[in-house]
């Protein structure tokens, strides 16, 4: 087991976010996080152990091993219990206040593990570390926007073996099929961490022709409807026909943050409508790197997104044609839905360094979804892209 | 969106699993379930949508569908809603009693969920839905045992194929990568819907050689070290070296059911101990599939399993060496992990149609984890092996 946080040379990482986290708690009024959940523990430890994490805002932040995962030797601050219900005790007995306002985990935990943590905390304000947590992931460092890069990169080698392992006759699960097994010989850990219990998916998803207007109960902007009732989601198994578009959004995940990437291929054939759709896509995205600066509210980008298709006469199918999504993109990082939510009502002002995916795309009835999604880091000339692939039309 | 709880065909499938329900609502003591997790809707309804689902004891069950999931035309008992609190209003309107002790699903919803359903019933003692939905999809539907054979078949059609994509110098990583692929390609779904927050992982687990005992946090019987510390279970990139044993414990999944099967290959040659090991699991597998009857404790099962291993002076590895884990199989449905657990502790009695994967496994030092596991269903003359396929130690 590797403990990152205690690397030296990874120290000044932890700090950074260590400091990101606490001005949070500020904000957030709370004077105490217990986390537990796999996400936020691999924000502040680099790892995914079974245990929690103690972070107050005077004292160094305390981490209690659960087994199977065992404290190293000589490492201060890292414990081994056995349950969370030693935590209060250990922190009386360690000269630790009693927290006013702890915050533990209400969107990342099950309701059964809050409750059973608020017990270490009775007649306490409980605050939502959740939201604490969110916030302070919102803006990344530097180290973490290098892992992003570096995750667009092993995703842009698999992109480009993508119309090589496409053959004549092949269903969307097919070539789908065969673009997981390169990301995953790319490196691909294979396993997407999105926040909320809204996401079920393998990889990602390809989608083609009809599949890109069929609703899917998932948090996904162009759904498709899958090939069974079970997970209705993403290819639904019928064979590519000429004519229609191939969109393939697969999400990375190779060293514990994602990448998101969208690059459309079509078979054959595609219409001018299509074409003059996903060229608007590409213009979308040149725009929004160049306003997209810090101080922009994000509505700024989705308002510019929307007149831009209307400008083309193409409204009716942006983001969608029969099912529209209300969002053009999201912060991304280690889940692959983070803050801020690009779309209309979200006035909050671009933070340097954010992250955000990008997804202004179309939905062409009998043709199918064409467009192009980026992920970009928020700089202080405007937007840079992480995943730098050809973005035209590309024949399967 | 298939709806199949409104096929006519599929109406008495679902009344009898609403049956089930029922009574462990009365077991319970609750009078009213609000449902809206992907794997208790799919129960329910065989689909999963977006939504609420309300089961009182003498009412028809009604669907909630909340956008983008719509209500087709002509169903009556099918409703059209954009958010949970407008169910109060309609229950009234429709005449049906205000429930005294509603459920929801403490373990299979986050917490802010949870709360903000308590809303709607104020004052009212809120039970656990998630534990009685357990209860009632604890004994299986022959519906259901037909769903989990039907994936062991796939299963046994994809295990068919591993030797043939074994190439000399792959790492486990790799091998599993080509099984993935193979498992994909025969329908698998993609996804591994598991209860709780302890599981992270792609669709399984290919384990070799010292790997085996390496602990993972979450919560499988031989977890492996993964090859990122973000992801820290499974096969470690290591290449697979001659005298070592390759364990593939990759899960099923074709048709919203599952079914697990571990079975165990080595390179070259292995050694006698871990021969005799693996032969030791076959026998325990054996000896339970005759004393496996309904009204068995289930804590029979693990205690017999130990002895044997006992017996053969394999105590010490019986269970993984280093990190053992503390059940020896578990139940098995739509979630990977269901009840019962096979374990020391669980007295309770079997009961026929209860579907269980027993894994009485061994990691012997040196050559890696050995044995076998198969998904059976409990029959009035012992087990039945839902996953039949070869269960000899193979050569790659």
């Amino acid at each position: 087991m590797i403990y990152p946080f205690l690397l030296p040379d990874m120290k000044a990482e932890f700090k950074l976010r260590l400091e990101k986290v606490r001005n949070a708690m500020a904000e957030g009024d709370c004077d105490a996080l217990l986390i537990s959940s796999t996400t936020n523990l691999f924000y502040l430890s680099g790892c995914v152990f079974r245990g929690y994490l103690l972070v107050m805002p005077e004292r160094e932040p305390v981490w209690f091993m659960v087994p199977p995962s065992v404290a190293p030797e000589n490492a201060p601050d890292v414990f081994n219990i056995h349950k969370p219900e030693v935590i209060p005790a250990w922190m009386e007995q360690h000269g630790y206040p009693i927290p006013s306002k702890p915050g533990l985990e209400f969107d990342d935990l099950l309701y059964s593990e809050v409750e059973r943590l608020k017990s270490l905390f009775p007649g306490r304000e409980i605050k939502n570390a959740s939201k604490i947590m969110r916030q302070a992931r919102m803006v990344k460092t530097e180290y973490e926007i290098a892992k992003i890069r570096e995750d667009g990169m092993h995703q842009a080698r698999a992109y480009s073996q993508v119309s090589s392992c496409f053959q004549p006759g092949m269903t969307d699960l097919e070539l789908q099929i065969e673009v997981e097994r390169i990301l995953r010989l790319e490196g691909c850990l294979g396993y997407l961490r999105a926040a909320g219990s809204r996401m079920e998916l393998n990889l990602g998803s390809v989608i083609s022709g009809e599949n890109a207007d069929v609703a899917s109960p998932y948090d996904f902007a162009m759904g498709g409807g899958g090939v069974d009732p079970s997970l209705p989601v993403g290819a639904n198994g019928k064979t590519i026909k000429p004519g229609t578009s191939v969109m393939l959004d697969m999400n990375g995940g190779f060293n514990g943050y994602q990448s998101d990437m969208t690059r459309t291929w079509y078979l054959e054939s595609i219409s001018e409508q299509a074409r003059k759709a996903h060229e608007c896509s590409r213009a979308i995205l040149r725009e929004l790197e160049k306003i997209a600066l810090p101080g922009t509210p994000i509505s700024t980008l989705y308002k510019r997104a929307v007149e831009m298709a209307e400008a083309e006469g193409l409204q009716d199918y942006f983001m969608g044609h029969v099912n529209k999504a209300k969002f053009i993109g999201h912060g991304i990082g280690i889940e692959l839905n983070e803050q801020p939510v690009v779309m209309e009502r979200n006035h909050q002002p671009l933070q340097k360094n954010m992250t955000i995916a990008l997804e202004p795309k179309f939905v062409i009835p009998h043709v199918g979804a064409v467009g192009v999604e980026n992920t970009y880091r928020v700089g202080d000339n405007g937007l840079e892209n992480l995943t730098v692939f050809p973005e035209e039309l590309q024949e399967l």
